[in-house]
């Protein structure tokens, strides 16, 4: 920020900030209304509807949709959404370079599949569906690495750590962009494709066996594999 | 999101980020003013002043001081600001637990320091000024907990992750705060300041002695024995 006394809509920023940091407002309620936030902070309700607008982008409101500007129609939600529109345009805005995201990935998902492998009992159906799903022989390539993404955010779920979860979901936009850029430009797509399953296959087997090195070796080395058909020399 | 059609601020978004990504404006250039934007894209001036304000608190803009609302007064800057209030957000509505926060942290430093003890010739200036600083016995616990946390920043930054960076950096608010509370609360802070002190260094020397596997040792031990101060079960 440039100036030195924050602005209106930095002020409400602030106002819900401390409202939620001492328990005044908690996930799942709603806000104050424009209206009466407006006069409570004395600006002007574009500021406050400004304000609105970054909570949405930060993910930490949801809009209520049908709603009137002064029924107080935002409620909290789930904290994974903000961190992909920020990524998106960091990345878009070449601020992180793709060797960074990647590398970052590798850090992010060895911790999940590392945590996974150490627990016992994890429910890992969900996962299996999308390694089945991944077997279809008909998916495009885009389609294949959007199945791929989830897979790789559902370890991270079932990982449970959720600043890690919310990372990830926030590098998803980026994941997805490079690896299909890498697809796009295979001329075997289908070799590469079915070393991927295989791999995915591996990951899966090291966490169900509870080998926490293996399963980190094998998530980095698919992560680097599939980065490296691009990008030999690094 | 939960329109289907994308309301106005967001279409002026989505248009900033294809702008971005397609290199039609580049970090450090101008963006197109509010009333071009505006009549461009048939939306409302206060709906691009919203879409404004999203960049602005993701770090993706910078308001220009002194600007008319037509001048384009718009620069882009580095990208390690968005985060802080994401997170800070986040953490505030409760979507992130202390513990995964603490977590994160061990998984990121860890990644960091064994990239640092890895490499040859890295200037550790900065960070011997930094432990040099905390020698300091007229600190208060304050002042003590900001330089920690700026040493802890120095050293992913050293790293050179950007994407790390920035994360790291996002999580400074928070782990200020943890790390604050903790310090409140002890009986001895002299005893544990010095512990700290000494751990400090360690990793610094195992980093400048390049000792990867040590130096992530030694900085995962510092992170968890701090927050056991505090939650001795965990």
């Amino acid at each position: 920020m440039t100036s030195v006394a924050p602005r209106a809509w930095e002020r409400v920023l602030a106002r819900i900030e401390s409202d939620l940091r001492d328990g005044r407002i908690s996930p799942g309620q709603r806000i104050p209304g424009e209206r009466a936030l407006a006069s409570d902070l004395n600006v002007g309700r574009s500021s406050v509807r400004e304000a609105m607008r970054v909570l949405e982008a930060l993910g930490v409101l949801r809009a209520q949709t049908g709603s009137g500007p002064d029924s107080g129609a935002i409620i909290l939600t789930r904290p994974t959404g903000g961190m992909s529109a920020l990524m998106r345009l960091q990345v878009a805005g070449q601020g992180f370079p793709v060797a960074d995201v990647v590398r970052t990935r590798e850090v992010l998902e060895r911790s999940a599949v590392s945590e996974l492998a150490s627990r016992e009992g994890t429910d890992l159906s969900e996962i299996d569906e999308l390694l089945d799903a991944m077997e279809n022989r008909n998916l495009s390539r885009q389609e294949f690495l959007a199945l791929d993404a989830q897979f790789h955010l559902n370890l991270a779920e079932a990982a449970g750590n959720r600043v890690i979860t919310a990372m990830m979901s926030g590098l998803r936009d980026s994941v997805e962009t490079y690896t299909g850029r890498i697809a796009a430009a295979l001329e075997s797509w289908e070799e590469t494709a079915d070393r991927l399953r295989a791999e995915h296959r591996g990951i899966t087997e090291a966490v169900r066996r509870g080998e926490p090195a293996l399963a980190e070796e094998r998530v980095t080395a698919h992560i680097r594999g599939y980065y490296a058909e691009a990008n030999p020399e690094e």
